[in-house]
């Protein structure tokens, strides 16, 4: 078996998904999928399980089970374009490859992030990283205008040393981390899945969490039953520690009510019955 | 803060701990600690936060929330004695950087690994890739002298190779995979901890496990709250998918008995069972 | 632009290339090419520079620079067949995904691997690493009727111990280096030429120069602007040192004879030497 | 041999190297030194070497054959405040492990990066990512001053908008690239070798040349006979493509003059002149 073309992946091919105000993500080209993966698996386990389980069931067993190495053999090439503060979170993922627009080269044109109304929010007041109420809506109003004004304050600087004759590398030293940038993006589905599970978390940033989800949603073309896997047992599964296993036995041992020596207590039992309730910490 | 120096850690420094028939480990180097994780994570966070949480309560934090990467500024270098089979399986954690003996460079030594008595089994009938019941004493003893017959056989065979005047690069290529080889292999403590995790599983072939578990002994004198927090969630810990949380719930809410509608069945209650029952499936 | 279909690749994709007595390799899949190579870079260039360069030249400017980026976009993935004692040296290539046949999942077949009468060859006598003169006629065959027969008794031994029930993983243990073991292996255009580099290298043992050979020849049916510029500024080209940069430049300045002052002797002026005559060191 | 203890490298360890107006570079901490370097390729050599060859010689040797593995024995962690601009060119570096300050978490500070008078120049007309002639004092204090305005005015905004509530994460996405960041950075010896080719390099940048040339100055102090023989072979090295080498043979054997036949000509000769007179490509 050669290429793996895969009609949905096809049908999503080159298309431009809107994420934020001006941004978007577009597959540019995908290696492997499904197939791929049992493929690469069955070299492992050579020709004896051949007809042994469905692919499904053993894409299942090897996500649930860690044996990443397979699902490394599916490749995707996004195009992003996306705010450089988004940009900045996302390369701490190492493991992909990245060609990035750059503001030595090229001119950057005047396409800022500003967050829509409703997602503009104070501090959090429990999560030192996070967002908490949303503003009312003359505030936000005014935060989103305060924001806009000052975008077009600095794009006009930006222009003003450019046309000053000003080397580009440094004119853009001032041009904020709203402005948006653009790369290529290919990263295997093993790594991927590593990026999704830490970017579509509820503690991910929103704007971030945003393109992680349409991230998602075109893998989903390319990968159907792994990214069913993935969700079974990564994004909607749970890992609870020693302690918190042995509540459960303890609780179940005792009739399914709230146990007594497991040892859980304060803020370590409320971010179990968090769990338990919610699945992943929320 | 520079240099991290640990008692603990430079008493086992140099020391050479035995494993298998003929192997070692021995720790060359360490950079960082407990300490270093704190600092490290401590350069995210700011100054704010500096006096809020107990260094060990915080290292507990980023551990169970996947905060991995202060957990890469601890290094560790391990001279380690293993036999190639071993080495093989070793090598595909692709995250270290190692240095090992050449067979083309250097003649190599008459050391080859033979399996103890006890650890001579039949092939595990419901695990494709394990061991089963041990042989009976007499059995096993032909089996062990059997492969020490044949290590013996190629050794004196790839003497006369060399003899002859043969290339080393050549006359090596008849060795078996039971024989030792040596490297330097150098990671940092969250790679280790990946490793740790698949290598210290009850599905890693027995030999790996044993280096696995004194790597651990040996990592526990450089980061002892690193460790003892990787074990309490990772490996005393335990993952369910959303169909076993949902199973879960069900029972808890059901009064702690066995529920009906959640879903789980056959093969996968099977799993559930012992998985809620003895963690990490094993 | 999606798909990078390249006829040329089309051509090759899915055929058993042989490689050593019982080895093969099979492009089994790859994405990207020459184009996505160009493409990629005018996404860090942006549209200024869209139609000032012809591809090929974009290319070798590329490469002849270091930009190392846009050739990661590109990826190939081969089925291998190999002896273990290749394998070896391949896998130290860590920026690659590999999928091995396992035989703790599997019983091995009879396939090993012995040199051919011209590849048997005395230890060489300057190159601690390497093989010197080609042995007699008569000394090759029975150095080659030795390793063979050693290798059917090994065989023999093994299966032996998987009749008696042994468990695969142990059993396998006393296979010899030779043995052949397959796998899926993928890998980015960057990090390949980089493999191609030391492995094409006369240094590196034959065997595995040979899989080098067939892994380039392949690869020039999928990229071959980008294979031309690697050979003539890589395979073909040479690094100078300053202290023999200076010599050149002596010897120039001196009418082309041979220069005095510059500081090169001995050893030194040997290596030189040849670098100058023979393009890469060999 | 267990920790190596560098004198030299004490002397600088925790001190804060200053680069750019308010930037600077802390040795955190090393692991080995050419020490361990020439342990770590002498496991791969076995015994048999022990003697034979002086420190400073095999690692020269190891260095010019691209023997890489010893070289990564040694690491280095650096504490670091730089522009973010500079930080979005460092972090392309993928080999390296970052822990930086977070502006979800802390308040930033009022902290900008603004280039000295002599540093702001035109646009290069020659290379489009670079700088060329430094402007007239008057013209650059105009830039300068209108650069720190605009600093002091986003700085303002950003103060206003975490005074009124807004979640840090939002407040801080108009901040510029000019804002300083801290991070600790730990890299291994070979690969801050190639991160110093690409970033001492005349193309790089000037702000990240000078932290590049901090950077190397401070490994001086670690592994002074590494850097030597990166010096030697690396920075003060020269490739020549394989067209380049037959025209320095052509004109050697041609008594040095201009030669005829080799087939360089316009800019392919121009750039073959300046590497032939002043080594890398500048």
């Amino acid at each position: 078996m050669a290429h793996c073309i895969i009609s949905e992946a096809e049908a999503v091919l080159d298309k431009e998904f809107p994420v934020l105000d001006k941004g978007f993500i577009r597959l540019v080209d995908y290696m492997g999928g499904d197939a791929r993966v049992v493929q690469a698996a069955r070299v492992s386990y050579g020709e004896g399980t051949k007809s042994r389980r469905e692919d499904a069931g053993l894409i299942d067993y090897l996500l649930r089970n860690r044996h990443t190495s397979p699902f490394e053999q599916v490749v995707l090439t996004f195009h992003v374009k996306l705010p450089v503060f988004v940009a900045r979170q996302w390369i701490r993922h190492r493991t992909a490859r990245v060609n990035e627009l750059s503001g030595r080269y090229s001119v950057m044109k005047d396409d800022f992030y500003a967050p829509d109304l409703g997602d503009i929010a104070a501090q959090s007041v429990d999560n030192k990283q996070g967002r908490g109420a949303a503003f009312e809506a003359d505030a936000a109003a005014g935060v989103q205008s305060s924001l806009k004004n000052a975008q077009e304050g600095m794009y006009a600087a930006y222009t003003e040393l450019i046309n000053k004759g000003v080397a580009r590398e440094l004119a853009r030293i001032n041009l904020p981390l709203s402005l948006y940038t653009e790369w290529y993006w290919q990263i295997d589905l093993h790594n991927l899945f590593h990026f999704l599970e830490l970017r579509l978390d509820a503690h991910a940033q929103k704007e971030i969490r945003l393109y992680a989800q349409t991230l998602f949603d075109i893998t989903k073309s390319v990968a159907p039953c792994c990214c069913a896997a993935f969700e079974r047992h990564v994004l909607g599964g749970v890992r609870f520690s020693r302690e918190e296993l042995a509540e459960i036995q303890s609780r179940l041992g005792n009739g399914g009510g709230v146990a007594s020596g497991a040892g859980l207590a304060g803020k370590e039992l409320e971010r179990f019955e968090e769990k338990l309730r919610a699945g992943r910490q929320k």
